[in-house]
This record gives structure tokens, sequence and C-alpha cells, in this order.
């Protein structure tokens, strides 16, 4: 892959955007780093996204997939998932009504930052 | 970005590797993922690595360029990032002699990664 700022003037941080946040000295929940962390955080999450990717799925679907993970946990982590604007859920018509959870367009863009995470993770140092 | 996994056949986790990996069900240590995620976990971790990616810093060029960072914690930043095989110390001859702390051709691949997290959380949901 090639580095997506490569070409940029140097700035404080090259290899980051130019960006004031780019340049604080103590961790800052606004910087855009410590936003994307903080929506991934958490046991389960990342599991729960990957299932998402795959398209929307109800509660039940979902437990299924990931039979080990409790309602109660479940239910936190889409809920922490649709504060961060990752997922929403949509009610469907008919009956007996269904609600799927699914990822926002927001949230769909988190596929590229999991392969990089990926992809890290899985090459040999 | 163009996603890195646009054309691979559809397995049951599309947009992440063909790998079994991928199918986990419960959270594992050993994914790739999470290995990412334990390497930058922790305060202070990911403003390191920026440090570090602008160069070899000493420790008290650490110090200074992150003024409100104390001496234990970078310590145990910096062992905790040796230990992912992300950062190296070097050793420079002369006197007196200085140990550079720099990152390992698998440090220097967090870039992209940072640069992915960045990109996530810059943009408006």
């Amino acid at each position: 892959m090639t580095h997506q700022t490569v070409g940029h003037r140097h700035t404080t941080s090259p290899g980051l955007p130019d960006d004031p946040r780019a340049a604080v000295t103590v961790p800052t929940p606004s910087c855009p780093v410590e936003i994307t962390l903080a929506a991934l955080r958490g046991r389960w999450t990342t599991l729960v996204i990957r299932e998402l990717l795959q398209g929307g799925r109800t509660f039940t679907e979902l437990r299924q997939a990931l039979p080990a993970l409790s309602d109660k946990v479940l239910s936190d982590r889409l809920a922490q998932l649709a504060e961060a604007g990752v997922v929403d859920r949509r009610r469907e018509p008919g009956w007996p009504s269904r609600t799927h959870y699914g990822l926002t367009p927001h949230g769909r863009r988190l596929g590229p930052v999991l392969q990089a995470l990926w992809d890290w993770g899985a090459r040999p140092s």
C-alpha cells in the first residue's frame, strides 16, 4: 500500500496529516486516532463489526454467529457502536416486525481500517 | 482508498482475508486485528510511535517531545513496544554513549495503520 501522505510537505509529524491534532503532546480524546480506537474498543467489538460488514443482521442472527457472546454484552456493543455512528437499527415492516442492525456508511468505512489492522498483525515482525 | 480485498472471492468474512483466523467466533489474542490493537494499546502509545515515525530519539528527546509523559510511563511504553517488535534500542558509539530508540521495519509499517485510524476518525460520521 502506498503511503497516502507521500509528497506532503514536512510537518511536525511526517506521515500524519497537516492538522493541529497531529501535533498534540498529550493523549487527547478528540484526536482522530483516539476516536477510532475508542470506537473499536472492547472485547467483541471488532467481531460484531466483522459480522455486520457482511450485511444487516437481526439480534438473533448476531447471537447465532457469535454464540459465546451474551445478550447483555451484545446489547452494550451495539449501543456503543450506534453511539459512535457505526451501527444503525432498521425496523423492517411486516409481522412480526424485526429489527435489523446494519453498518452506517461511516461504519462500512471501518472495513479498510480493520484490513490495515489485520495486515500489520498478520505480518511476521 | 481502494479496498484491498476487492475482487477476493466470497468467504465467511468478505473484506477480510481468506484465513481461518478471520472466522473466529470468540475474541482470540492470536487474531491479527487483536495483535495490532494490543501493540497500540495504552495511553501515550500512539503518541510515542508518532514521535518515532519521525526518526530515532533518545529517551530525553522523547521526554522533551511529550513533556507531560513521566519517565516511568515512557519506560513502560518503550518496553511494551519493544516486546511487540515495534521499537528497538541502538546504543550509539562515542562518549558519553547514548541510547537511541527507533522503529524497527515492522514498527515503521505502523505508519499506514495509524493513517487508516486517523482517516476514519477525522471524517465526519
